[in-house]
């Protein structure tokens, strides 16, 4: 007799573990929260937990949005709404807008602040089925307001059932005090990593490496100290111009490089070589309407994994939906409803490092995500509306 | 002292009055399921009501959905995956897919499961603050169904507290069985219209003029009929080509001409000569990736209202967020904030031809839709999430 805390059964299974694995009539079962055991129903080992019928729902790992910065203070719907009513970027940075604002906003609010102001945009992800969530600091651009919001993102998994994965993004952007001495600030920002991993909220480091942000080199010492410390590193990579990072990101075998718009054949070749995850920001390609887009062809050719994310961020992604992003996906880059479905649960979790999740199989986290859909299509299919009914999160009700 | 039902303090209004109609601190009260007053609480009349305090809560309008095809059977997840795959239209229209894969589905549906399957994407439009929503029929084609459609939308407006309004959309396509035979198709459509009209089934009268669908002299016939039969009409005009839709829907007078990406300069001008409100579709536009958008500074020069809708339909908008369709009509279109705003609102009553709902003030509806938002403006800044905390329906909490 098969000793599990809970079975799930009447579920019909994405598994993720090779393409969509679907099992029509399948079971899930938990013990200790991790999964024991998953496959059809019929197969399912006489045991004595307790089942949970599941209606004939779909059930997926749970959803993994592996890049967000969603601790922020205020928003930009005031500079969205200026710049609808025709003001220029030059009158907006006149007027104080921009990254710069989201920085004075973040600066001057509390941990508690930050956590408040995050949890509702946490729970609209968590409501559709979202088990995983990456955050980045990157708007306090000092160490004490970068340490506050990635407080306020550990703060966010003590709060809610959900895994939070922390990216220390010190590199997002220039602050005003170092105008002029990018280099003192990026020597500045690479010395904030010893201390904040000192206190455990780094679990990754991430830059900006553009032309609009920091150098290739800036970058790579940065890099260089998140290795010396031992942590992994991603990146914010080629998006609106070819700068070289799908390759640096590469070199320093990172996690993942994200957006990727602009990115060379070579760049995708090194991390398909380097077992970097491609991460997809589709709801940023909308938002900030750039026509280019990330070459799908050459990363499906490249054998690259492709995950897909929300950015959610105040300045060019507002997005509070994953789902949303599947379908952004689809009808903007025209990823495959594989791909899509693959890039928020397996990939998303590669992309993160997590190995013991985004796949239902033995050993696996129990974290699972319920959907009353027809078929894992409609995930991607409907634009808005939420289907899921459930989550699990390490084997319990969430 | 003013007698009063019920009455709403700690709002922030918009009123959508004149532009957006902010009151900063407001108060609404309702009498007989209409407004009774609304202004600033300061000058609020004594009453012996009860008081609802919505904690500094934004009011608008109840929002109104004014272009969906919500009714059908089906869905076109498989179609879209097909596609996605590399499917090509002929492929998948020797699939039997396409619409009259939902019209084969609508027409194998009965009146139960039609309102059983647009129940949710209804609550989902609910779940955001809409309060009144138009239904169009289309995917029956043949008597019996369209009849079916119709009563299912009817039916949608007793099942939830929701004021719904029909257009019967007998010439949306033309049925298999007429193949070849369009003219004969077009003629039986218009015949509907007084048995359908008999049953109090119409509120509108509908049309696809297109190249691939009617043309302007089948639709000029169709609104014939609905005008002899006293019906106001609406129609799907230039949405793929210029084929003089809008200055027809001019001609007659009509409620609204929508979609509209290849409307001509002429066309717009008559629209605005003849009060016929242009109904945007984003959703559209964005799923099927038309590249022509709608003239919307064309649309600004003539005067004309702007109405922005769902079009939630399975094959070219499964849109089942308002909201979305906000941020799209302003992201894609670029529409600003308050002509967003007012095209969920006042130019959508307009287009249906509501004059008692769309703006708050005394003799209008009490219908309410009540947001958590820092700004009106962030009703259009987010991509996802739903900020709406109530509805009110006629006086009363829904
Ligand atoms: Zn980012
Ligand atoms: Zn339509």
């Amino acid at each position: 007799m098969a000793e599990f805390d809970r079975v799930w059964v009447g579920a019909r299974l994405c598994t993720m573990a090779e393409g969509l694995g679907v099992v029509p009539d399948g079971a899930v079962a938990a013990k200790d929260g991790r999964i024991a055991w998953v496959g059809p129903r019929a197969a399912l080992p006489a045991h004595g937990a307790p089942e949970v019928d599941c209606g004939g729902a779909w059930i997926l790992p749970g959803l993994v949005d592996c890049h967000t910065h969603l601790v922020f203070g205020g928003n930009r719907a005031a500079e969205f709404e200026r710049r609808l009513a025709g003001a220029t970027y030059e009158e907006i940075a006149r007027e104080g807008g921009g990254i710069l604002s989201t920085v004075r906003a973040t600066r001057a609010a509390g941990e508690d602040e930050l956590l408040a102001a995050a949890l509702p945009r946490l729970d609209a992800l968590l409501a559709e089925g979202v088990t995983t969530v990456e955050v980045k600091s990157g708007y306090g651009l000092e160490f004490e307001a970068e340490r506050r919001m990635l407080r306020a993102a550990r703060a966010l998994g003590e709060a809610r059932a959900v895994s939070v994965c922390t990216s220390f993004l010190g590199a997002h952007a220039v602050p005003p005090e170092y105008r002029g001495r990018q280099g003192d600030y990026a020597a500045a920002a690479a010395a904030m990593i010893g201390p904040l991993a000192d206190e455990g909220l780094v679990d990754a480091v991430d830059a900006f490496c553009e032309r609009i942000a920091f150098t290739s080199a800036e970058t790579a010492a940065l890099f260089e100290r998140a290795r010396a410390r031992g942590l992994p590193v991603k990146l914010h990579a080629d998006q609106l111009s070819d700068g070289g990072g799908a390759a640096l990101a590469a070199r320093f075998g990172a996690l993942s490089a994200d957006h990727l718009e602009h990115a060379s054949g070579e760049g995708l070749a090194a991390m398909a070589a380097a077992g970097t995850v491609a991460v997809l920001l589709p709801g940023a390609t909308y938002f900030i309407r750039e026509e280019r887009q990330p070459d799908i062809a050459a990363m499906r050719a490249a054998g690259l994994r492709m995950a897909v994310a929300t950015d959610m961020n105040p300045g060019s992604s507002p997005a509070r939906s994953l789902l949303l992003m599947l379908n952004m996906a689809c009808t903007l880059y025209r990823l495959t409803v594989e791909e899509a479905l693959l890039g928020v649960t397996r990939h998303a979790a590669a992309a993160l490092g997590m190995a013991d999740r985004g796949v239902l199989a033995p050993g696996m986290r129990a974290d699972l995500a319920m959907f009353r859909v027809g078929s894992p299509a409609e995930l991607c299919y409907w634009m808005g509306g939420n289907p899921c009914i459930g989550r699990v999160v390490a084997g319990r009700d969430a």
